[in-house]
């Protein structure tokens, strides 16, 4: 299939020629990238959609959630693709991510598309192919785009920085379980589920709410005027599914009344840029053959007090030119 | 002065040549650089010794307390040297850290080097000369060094990275103290320092030491098995300046005897090292004059959606080759 062939065909709405394209991104063949590039050239950017990152630690129900929640958005008439990033897929062998058995509802609606994570490649990597990922989505029609993550490493941070909206799934229980929370991760939250708030669980998840509460009230807030929403759901039981997608709205209407939301997708796209630039420029500079052994040479000596780093950089930088 | 004059009487301890080798370090001139690079490999690297971030806002009163706290160190028979990172000098045209006419007593001491902030050049360039005048006043006997900062921008975090210990000194008032605190500012925290609890506020320290205690608790420990001491002392009336000490003799004696010390250290040259390296990289590639307009220009036809991200940095690298 040609590029122009696939961008016709993702126009409209062509689910093979969509799953076609992003085959296409995963490829680490020249050929492939090279097509791939040409094809995000040619279609177009879209800025009314709405990109929804949601993590959350295994076992937290992000499947069963997004099934229930990717159902309701569809009988409001929205198109869904389901994205992964997954960092552990590739030491697992697996990413379980974006798994369509475990989302059998879904998969199986016109309206939704479901891709699981690829399956190698590092978190960069996963990373810069979900981005690309997401336009495509969006050029085929589907207006509300989920990408999942697992709270493995850098992995939040990576989604977060290519979505609109950012949410954090929690398990119920309180005190306790607000130890360990990952660095940062509050702090990049726009909206907290507290899932599996049903039966004996119900005031655990209360509790944990209140708790939350408290922890993000100890943050600057990540906009001003903006309070972080926190809702406890039962994604088994399919309740409180519309409060979240309220939250999920409300949020929307208060970046987008205050010309945040095209300005935060611009600043994604020119951080983007700049960080595809600066990780290979780095990656240049600390692999090329010809300075490896200067650069261990240059960190004995530091290490021993031969040199201060200042010298060693400089002594770096002369041999670099 | 020949660099080998200098080296000879800052290893003699001379208050004369280390004044004016951390002038030397502090110049912009390319020929001083050079020599105070050549001085630096001179002279030999210390480990005996222990470097100590002190930061707070405006008014939690700093020099008060190194006021307090480098006369009990002196009394101990340390000689205590005074630095300052403060990344508003450059704008506000002088520091008011490392203010000797602040910390009267301390500075008319023989076993004390109180050293202003420098009163130029962006935070990154303080931060370097600071790094540097450590080890300059470390080889001249100073087997303390107090690293002071403003919570200002991202000062914290360059002296976190470049001291052994790194204590924060708050306010009394609880509940909305919390508020608005820096993020990420209790992850690098080892000692936490509650200043001005006395008279009326005594109780209102309490409580913030409380708060405190519990936001700790929500976080990671950044080493295990450590928690963090939270002091709640007077630095005017002199009451619980011994005790700071205790807490961060604990803290490191956590460290050395977890083999952290000299680990620490080493990780901090080599990431500084690592730093100085990609950020004269990074400043290069963006500043270079021959790519500035495709940069702009390709900014441009990312933003109206004409390239994809990943397409522009492609076409840069092409550029940069």
């Amino acid at each position: 299939m040609t590029v122009a062939q696939l961008a016709e065909g993702i126009s409209k709405g062509k689910r093979r020629h969509l799953a076609k394209a992003i085959t296409l991104i995963e490829s680490s063949r020249e050929e492939d990238q090279q097509k791939a590039a040409e094809l995000l050239s040619a279609l177009p950017k879209r800025n009314d959609t709405l990109r929804l990152g949601i993590s959350g630690v295994p076992g937290v129900g992000k499947s069963t959630f997004i099934e229930a929640f990717g159902n309701l958005l569809i009988e409001q008439g929205h198109r869904v693709a389901v994205l992964a990033v997954d960092p552990s897929s590739p030491t697992t062998g697996g990413s379980i991510l974006g798994d369509k058995t475990r989302m059998e509802l879904l998969s199986g609606k016109e309206e939704a598309f479901i891709r699981p994570s690829p399956t190698a490649g590092t978190l960069g990597g996963v990373a810069k192919k979900t981005r690309e990922s997401i336009q495509l989505c969006e050029a085929a029609g589907y207006d509300i785009v989920l990408v999942e993550t697992v709270g493995v490493g850098q992995s939040e941070f990576e989604v977060a920085s290519m979505v609109d909206c950012f949410m954090v799934l929690m398990l119920p229980g309180a005190g306790d379980s607000l130890q360990g929370i990952k660095r940062g991760i509050l702090e990049i939250t726009d909206v907290m589920v507290i899932n599996k708030a049903d039966g004996d669980q119900k005031k655990l998840a209360e509790m944990a709410k209140s708790e939350y509460k408290n922890a993000f009230h100890m943050l600057a807030p990540k906009y001003p005027g903006m309070e972080v929403a926190i809702l406890t759901i039962s994604a088994l039981q399919k309740e409180g599914i519309a409060e979240v997608w309220e939250a999920v709205n409300q949020f929307k209407e208060h970046l987008t009344s205050n010309n945040l939301f095209d300005k935060n997708r611009n600043k994604q796209d020119l951080n983007w840029f700049k960080r595809l630039v600066e990780d290979e420029v780095l990656h240049r500079i600390w692999n090329q053959a010809s300075t490896q052994q200067m650069v261990s040479d240059l960190k004995d000596d530091m290490l021993s007090g031969k040199i201060s780093a200042t010298e060693a950089a400089r002594r770096l930088m002369d041999e670099i030119g």
